[in-house]
């Protein structure tokens, strides 16, 4: 192999994002170019996410965004084809940040070296992974729901929230989910364990999260915004917490208002926004946790798989649209 | 004395409150029926609150409603008449909730006896009493305001607004109000010392806010919610705390959505509603620093008082509609 593939993000989109605003480009293998400490990688595996919305948008926010003409940013899992760090050698596995390409030179520092031998390559990228983390961290640092008590999950059937609901049930609570169309929620009670699954395109959200959460609401993991958020603030218990994860159904720039504002101080509500990566001090004390549950097969997670790089654009934009189920990767491998 | 007046909660209003909501009665001193353990009181002035509108309505809250036909509830200062406790004697100056009548008996353990040597009796119902602790919770347990940071308080010409940018002050912070019309926002800065006040009635509220606070909002005092809420929430600086206590534009069923609902996420906000009765364990704590503050004149505090009974309902009317400046009372001794 002496060329590769990348895609690069080419104009920033007026609202809905769509293929044309990606570029495949084909570009050398960098072997010579690397320099001491570095590491060439193989991806296997690209992760996608919903952050990557928001970082296309040349907006405000927690991260500066997304550079026109450069890589598109994103986590990958796979495998070092030549080291010059101690620290790795060809063969090993890896995660890192290579973003959308299938190859690519990486400082060792950012790469993480782990062992696929009861979990998955993938499932780094997954429940013991970013995502993994993220649910544990809103789950355990901002929920902390207690036995008995009831939680609801938005985007439950997301790589996030699948994580978010089964923890909370391992710590004794009502785990109730929201996700889009019946095979989502049919999945989301019979495959990961939920106590209850609304259907939130069935129109009845507020009747159907009522009946779903009879004792009211005691923890939110909140991943959508808008009506299926102001819906679960109608049901919050008193000292409810919401830990705010994302707000996916406003980011191609659609209005989220929040209607039920006073429930947060009739309720005594306590809300907190978070951005994993600014937690890195907890992401082992996370996958400590993490790991031996998808290697015993106690935490449950299903993948959406997209074939091939130039995939990628289409396979984002279904997932802004919640056209996966579980963690969308993009496999190059 | 063998009669005193109190007024009760005659109606509940459809929108906005009015007089006719209230019925002005005359009843007998009821002397006679005192218990052992009891205390009767005369009352020298009510406290008038925003939180009383909400208790108005009967809607699901952090507090049942008041009832129909029954004094209208509400803290007091006043004093003993006459005494079977052992607790309080005759003469004793004392703060409770024995609401809107000019006398009343209270069991014992409700009343608070009060040292007005250094600190009138009035401003144990101001700055030294409810909404000074509310106030310094807000303050102390949520927004937590560093040297040098830029605190935002809204209704800072009210009775809680105006402490909170105070003691934000006493930390070292920026204190920035906001209030309506210029005879209020030159007291907030003129006579509270707050670095910079914005009148949320001149019509700029997004631009002044900026010129006021240029560095951006690290902690909000929220008092009022709807619009100026919004405007603060697109000024927050990253990991912002914001404590609830309000959403006076709100008390009348009008619609206060929050818009700005990706700040919270972005910038990795705090939001925390609080109510100060349940917080009773740190009322002596807080007093400890008001108390003083208020005696040497370093907090400074302006009351609104209207004079007699039967002017509580326009005063709490008024206030509502932000017509006083500071404390809003009711003198009736």
């Amino acid at each position: 192999m002496t060329t590769y593939r990348q895609i690069v993000l080419a104009s920033r989109p007026q609202g809905a994002l769509t293929p044309e605003n990606f570029l495949l480009q084909t570009v050398p293998v960098p072997a010579m170019a690397m320099k001491e400490g570095e590491v060439l990688v193989r991806n296997h595996y690209l992760s996608l996410d919903p952050y990557m919305r928001g970082r296309i948008d040349d907006a405000r926010s927690y991260a500066p965004p997304q550079p026109l003409g450069q890589v598109m940013m994103g986590g990958t899992a796979g495998e070092v084809i030549e080291s010059r760090s101690p620290a790795f050698k060809a063969g090993d596995k890896v995660v890192g940040m290579l973003g959308w390409a299938e190859m690519g030179i990486c400082d060792a520092q950012w790469l993480h070296k782990v062992d696929t031998t009861a979990v998955p390559l993938s499932a780094y990228l997954g429940p013991a992974g970013m995502p993994g983390i993220t649910a544990w961290y809103g789950v355990t640092q901002i929920m902390e729901p207690k036995e008995g008590q009831t939680v609801v999950v938005s985007a439950a059937a997301g790589a996030v929230g699948s994580v978010a609901g089964q923890l909370a049930k391992l710590r004794g609570s009502r785990a109730v989910g929201v996700a889009g169309g019946p095979e989502k929620c049919a999945h989301v009670v019979g495959d990961l364990g939920f106590d209850a699954c609304v259907d939130y395109r069935a129109g009845n959200v507020k009747g159907d999260l009522k009946a779903a959460a009879p004792k009211g609401v005691d923890a939110l993991f909140e991943n959508v915004g808008g009506e299926i958020f102001d819906a679960c603030l109608a049901r919050m218990n008193p000292f409810g917490r919401i830990a705010l994860c994302g707000l996916i159904s406003g980011y191609e720039g659609q209005p989220i208002p929040i209607h039920n504002t006073r429930a947060f101080l009739t309720m005594r509500l306590s809300m907190r926004g978070f951005i994993i990566s600014e937690h890195l001090e907890l992401w082992s004390h996370a996958m400590r946790e993490l790991v031996p549950l998808v290697a015993t097969g106690q935490l449950k997670y299903r993948e959406t798989i997209a074939e091939g790089l130039s995939a990628a654009p289409a396979a984002l934009i279904g997932l802004l649209h919640g056209k996966n189920l579980g963690k969308q990767l993009v496999k190059l491998v």
